[in-house]
């Protein structure tokens, strides 16, 4: 191990076998955390190149079980968002999808810092259960052909042990890493296909357009290496997606999509990804098929049906689906006013990732339990416009909140001037 | 913690605060051994500057008790060598010094990989005792002028704990860490003035002259920012020095030095050294007067009964100064002849030094036990003559060893024409 900690510190390129003999390591717990700490921060520092991130993802992957989706009739797709605030596209695109003819069995994780996390967002639905163990998600996802689930222990638990050290040594940003962890855990779960959304912008883990980019090819690379059909579309994520931020009123916005009624861009991306997923593992032979299909789907109610049979499947009460009053909903409202008449040019997402976690609807460490019923609703969004003392976003809370609602104010920017459009699809990435 | 290696993994410069607050969580064991290891990483790969290794060294330095010598009476002077093969010096050298009126509070390590260790050589002397806690420590100092023994655990313990850390994840070369390394203990000894002797060749950890010199350099310029007298000399580390390798006889040949018996590179670097102290420490205003104060201390025997003295004091049988039979020594002799007339050009020190090792006289880790009675003895040296069938060297062991003749047989270049003469101080040093 010394020997391998010491070409990685001097610049090489560890082999196979070397990359392969530490994740057992640390699977197994035969290598002290020290040995594996001081390796990640040389690999955080000197990089890795294409061969030794693919071993990476390789031996992470295997370090548990690995599902095979044999015999399943009907091609796997999933999808893995980088994290951005108001990303709750999962909640809808995994039922539509799986509506279309995919099955889609998608691992998700918790919200961390300002970013929330899919799972958060689905148990705030009475009683539904995110902690599946392997059997339990396959079974559902052969019989219903959906279902959104935490990662379970078997699978690439290595992955589990290193991030729980990345995030005590500072090397959770090394890209190799990044991208090893995305995959060991999406490659597990055994699709065959994999869409990447990666955010790009102030909310997002990637702020540019270039650093975003180089992530969705190395992510696209690294599962085509591993024999999986993959492609990444990186997407704004400036201001934050959609009109609610919080984990109960996100579900309630995300399932609307269902019924027609979510807002514009929710809808538009959700589109945008289902079709994407739908070409990739070849249930359409390309986007307008696709669309074809997700409008019948849409329209038919059966991509509504596929969420309420998901959400029955686990346990939670399957009315969310048309009620979304039976969430959990913080009672007191805070009005956010514009002090200024103009048009709003910017809505700062990392801000309000962070005054919902201060809020409690989110997590600045792991163990932390979070509120679902609290949240803030956008009334306004970039480009629309305001005038002085109207209401631009809605506090949901357990009290009255002036400096919660202050903080919202600040987020907002105002100009005179209308701000230039912004793609939402800021690339489509190439099949 | 996690703010401190995140800055020196993006290569910035660390707080006074900041590295004197992780010195102290690894002395008191607050900080998990695996942030510690990240940080050494980093540290290893991005360096650090010289307030930052002043700042490193003064922690931990300061990570335990500091020995201070106020009222002692005379000047306290020490030596470091950064380590090579056959160096036997200091065994002669600080009761020579304490002979010519300074004090010599010496702490020395063991021997590990090809190098040699002080403390294991005085352990060879029956009944020699090297693991004195600081009172005793400072008792024979004050009584004598003069001790040897190992670091006590109350003497800059953090640097016991970090070094350890850092020989298990690859740390171990970096130029920071080793100066801070070496200076927190010495300077916790509280010598007013210490002499480096940066060894520099083949057998030393510094290779090239520029190397040694850069160690030199900056070990003379942290100690002297925290308050000592220091100064550096590079001295050769190609062929072994002396005649000896071993622990019994090198004991053995250091002590013949101050009988006027030594072997000519041994007295003459004995000698530099030892005149260097005494202008360092200013009980010589200059180096003629510190050469007259060392050949009077030789010639009225003093020099020799302050080893015995020391010996005494530490429990070992002070006959030894005299009759070096009552060391340990292996009796089977095994000749080394060599292959073809010609001129000895180089004697690899480092191959001579790991041989130890293999024939139980040297450690490959640091809890491994030494055998004192095994050695070499070097009849020729490089730029002697030899003739074919002549022996030049002889294996003391406790068998018959042709096997490690012929690796003595490789360590020795014999070669038609004489090799150019090499010095044996590469760099003097300035004051």
């Amino acid at each position: 191990m010394k020997d391998v900690i010491r070409a990685k510190r001097d610049g090489g390129a560890l082999s196979r076998d070397a990359i392969g003999g530490w994740i057992r390591g640390v699977a197994d717990g035969s290598i002290p955390d020290y040995e594996s700490a001081a390796l990640l921060m040389a690999v955080t520092i000197r990089g890795m190149d294409k061969d030794e991130t693919v071993a990476l993802t390789d031996a992470m992957l295997h370090s548990g079980r690995v599902l095979a989706w044999n015999g399943i009739g009907r091609p796997t797709v999933d999808k893995h968002s980088t994290g951005g605030v108001g990303d709750k596209i999962s909640i809808a695109l995994a039922p539509w999808v799986a509506a279309c003819g995919a099955a889609v069995p998608m691992i998700v994780g918790r919200g961390l810092g300002h970013t929330g996390g899919t799972r958060d967002k689905l148990e705030a639905i009475p009683g539904f259960k995110t902690n599946l163990n392997a059997d339990e998600f396959a079974a559902q996802t052969r019989r219903i052909g959906v279902v959104i689930a935490g990662q379970s222990e078997d699978l690439a638990p290595a992955d589990g042990k290193l991030y729980a050290l990345r995030d005590v040594t500072a090397t959770v940003e090394s890209r190799p890493l990044i991208v090893a962890s995305i995959l060991s855990k999406k490659l597990a779960a055994g699709a065959s296909g994999i869409l990447f959304d990666v955010k790009c912008g102030g909310g997002a883990i990637m702020r540019t357009k270039e650093e975003a980019l180089a992530l969705g090819k190395e992510l696209v690379e690294t599962a085509r290496e591993l024999g999986r059909n993959a492609r990444a579309l990186v997407t704004a994520m400036d201001q934050p997606l959609g009109l609610t931020i919080g984990n109960s009123n996100e579900t309630a916005e995300a399932l609307a999509v269902l019924r027609g009624e979510g807002p514009p861009d929710v809808v538009a991306l959700t589109r945008v990804l289902a079709s994407a997923m739908l070409v990739l593992c070849g249930v359409a032979r390309e986007r307008h098929e696709a669309d074809a299909r997700l409008d019948t789907a849409l329209e038919s109610g059966s991509a509504l049906q596929r969420a309420e049979a998901m959400i029955q499947a686990q346990g939670g009460d399957p009315r969310v689906t048309v009620d979304s009053s039976i969430l959990p909903r913080a009672k007191q409202e805070t009005k956010v006013t514009s002090d200024r008449r103009g048009f709003v040019s910017a809505i700062d997402a990392r801000a309000l990732g962070m005054l919902l976690v201060s809020m409690g609807g989110g997590r600045e460490t792991k163990e932390q339990e979070i509120d679902h019923a609290v949240g803030v609703r956008l009334i306004r969004k970039v480009g629309d416009v305001v005038t002085a003392g109207e209401t631009v976003a809605v506090i949901e809370a357990h009290r009255d909140a002036p400096d919660w609602a202050e903080t919202v104010n600040q987020a907002y920017r105002i100009e005179d001037a209308p701000p230039l459009a912004q793609p939402l699809i800021v690339d489509a990435g190439g099949r």
